[in-house]
């Protein structure tokens, strides 16, 4: 177990819970259409009880990363915390059966595994309620320095931050990795999320951040603009390379000297948005741990991302990597 | 909670984990394509373990099928055991989302929710492996006489004959059934199951069973003979209907003095065959207790199950009151 890995992804560990709903009962429920919002055990299960039936698959921002990393054919570790329950037992099955590997023990005390309440409305949006649980308690010491060192880039995702003890753990893993020079990634995740850790965010970026996700609406929080140059400006300052997705407009990657434009791609109707931002990082991740040029990384982040939305649920239903070579040879 | 209702269904209460699986590994399992085997706990884990990623979702023939009778707007009720762990939590909270009654009280004591992992083969067929955990532990008290009574029809899953007290549950409801002038429904459920109860099946299907559900291979089974002929005119000197599925020669409805031949029909490409029986006698179920004719009754029947096999997973995924409108206004 001593190899190198192309990714290491660090995050919140989440089981999904995916039902239908429809615009009224997000408006009823006071709900912010398209984004995330932390809800305590309680109002998880009442907003559980209100839901449709639903389905459980997998989850977590950059558990779902790795899980495309893997069906492009890469490899990838992942660190995050379950419990030692059903779900969390799920949780773990999914992640190795995938390829993925993941050592973090499983939590015997405490809070049970996280679980993310999801409600896919008929234009295919999704709107994200998650329950933290024990992923929350993902602390510094669950950050192994060899896992992090094996991986020819680390990725994190801004959902950690809303926690001090998981925010630690970023900060460890980070520090891993410039230590044995490796870049760290991470995820901006969610404008509320940006909000939410503003000043810590820009500091993060500007500091310890090589590659940078983010969607126009994150750039534009993190900056305080709206304008896409400006934001794009300002990110090339601080980062090696950041990749700036737009929904059906594409992506564009930018380094201090380079833009590359990205086009969308589609691969079939679009049924639910989830996972398009993890995926596409999961082309772009492995695109540049692979020592591919960023016009081919930002075609294989879109192509992923595409896949994703084409069904239910937020990881691969079928092989990224015969999928891209079915679309680029 | 004293009204009628359509139908009240009575099963192994299962939450199925569906993953892909290539033919090679049906054959290095020695598992039977298409058909249901039980496994012990250990075989469950151990076949986890070697399983893809999966997607969890409320499963459990006859709760299917009272999930296909909500979904063309009728009503029912449900009877199966689950646990008070989170499979159980899903299982009743996808059977009241939809609105089936649920009320059986989960076991506090004994073994985890039942569960089945699914392997869907490039054929569309599943081939399933059921661990009945706690459904098993269904007995005659959780069986109220009130429940029964309610339901325009009663609907019991062979499945259940694998369990000495679950058999007497199914026992005792048909006897309540009867006890009230309505008419009790079974499912023969699988080759294998009749061919391990063949005898009792027998007896119970001659006695006790108003309205058979049966695929042609399980009413050969039953009746020891492969002449479709000869088997329908056996079962129709047992009971007051039979249901004869066919796959995608569709299907026939017998009485004693009517053959009524109903065409299967398409409503997408066919990517999981999961829960086609079921779903078809959700219809049929349906059209009967709504007072429909028999061709009407069978065509409902062939609906469902079309479309349930045009996605992953056991239940239906879209209204099926809105498709029959659609297809039959």
């Amino acid at each position: 177990m001593h190899s190198p890995v192309d990714v290491v992804g660090v995050g919140n560990a989440i089981v999904d819970v995916i039902a239908t709903a429809t615009d009224e009962f997000i408006e009823g429920q006071n709900l912010v259409k398209n984004s995330m919002t932390l809800v305590d055990d309680e109002r998880a299960h009442s907003l559980y009880d209100l839901m449709g039936p639903g389905i459980e698959a997998s989850g977590g921002s950059a558990a779902n990363t790795m899980a495309g990393v893997a069906s492009f054919g890469g490899t990838a570790a992942y660190i995050g915390k379950v419990a030692g329950d059903q779900l969390g037992q799920v949780f773990a099955h999914d992640m190795r059966a995938i390829g993925v590997e993941f050592d973090v023990p499983p939590a015997d005390t405490g809070p049970a595994t996280a679980r993310c309440l999801i409600l896919v409305t008929p234009d295919a949006q999704r709107t994200m309620n998650t329950y933290l649980g024990i992923s929350s308690l993902l602390e510094p010491s669950d950050v192994q320095v060899e896992t992090v060192q094996r991986g020819q880039l680390l990725f994190c995702e801004g959902y950690l931050w809303d926690v001090e003890s998981a925010k630690q753990a970023i900060r460890t893993a980070m520090a891993f990795a410039a230590e044995a020079g490796r870049r760290s990634a991470l995820t901006l995740s969610d404008t509320f999320c940006v909000d939410r850790h503003h000043a810590e965010f820009r500091e993060l970026v500007a500091g310890s951040v090589d590659v940078l996700f983010a969607n126009d609406a994150e750039l534009a929080s993190l900056y305080g603009t709206t304008d896409l140059d400006a934001g794009l400006a300002a990110v090339r300052a601080d980062v090696e390379l950041a990749c700036v997705t737009m929904g059906e407009r594409g992506s564009v990657l930018v380094t201090a000297d380079e833009i590359v434009e990205i086009d969308a791609v589609t691969v079939g109707p679009v049924v639910d948005t989830t996972g398009a931002g993890d995926q596409y990082a999961a082309g772009v991740l492995y695109g540049l741990a692979r020592g591919k040029d960023l016009a081919t990384a930002g075609a294989l982040g879109s192509l992923a991302a595409a896949e994703v939305i084409s069904h239910v649920g937020p990881r691969p239903a079928t092989s990224l990597e015969a999928l891209a070579q079915q679309f680029f040879t």
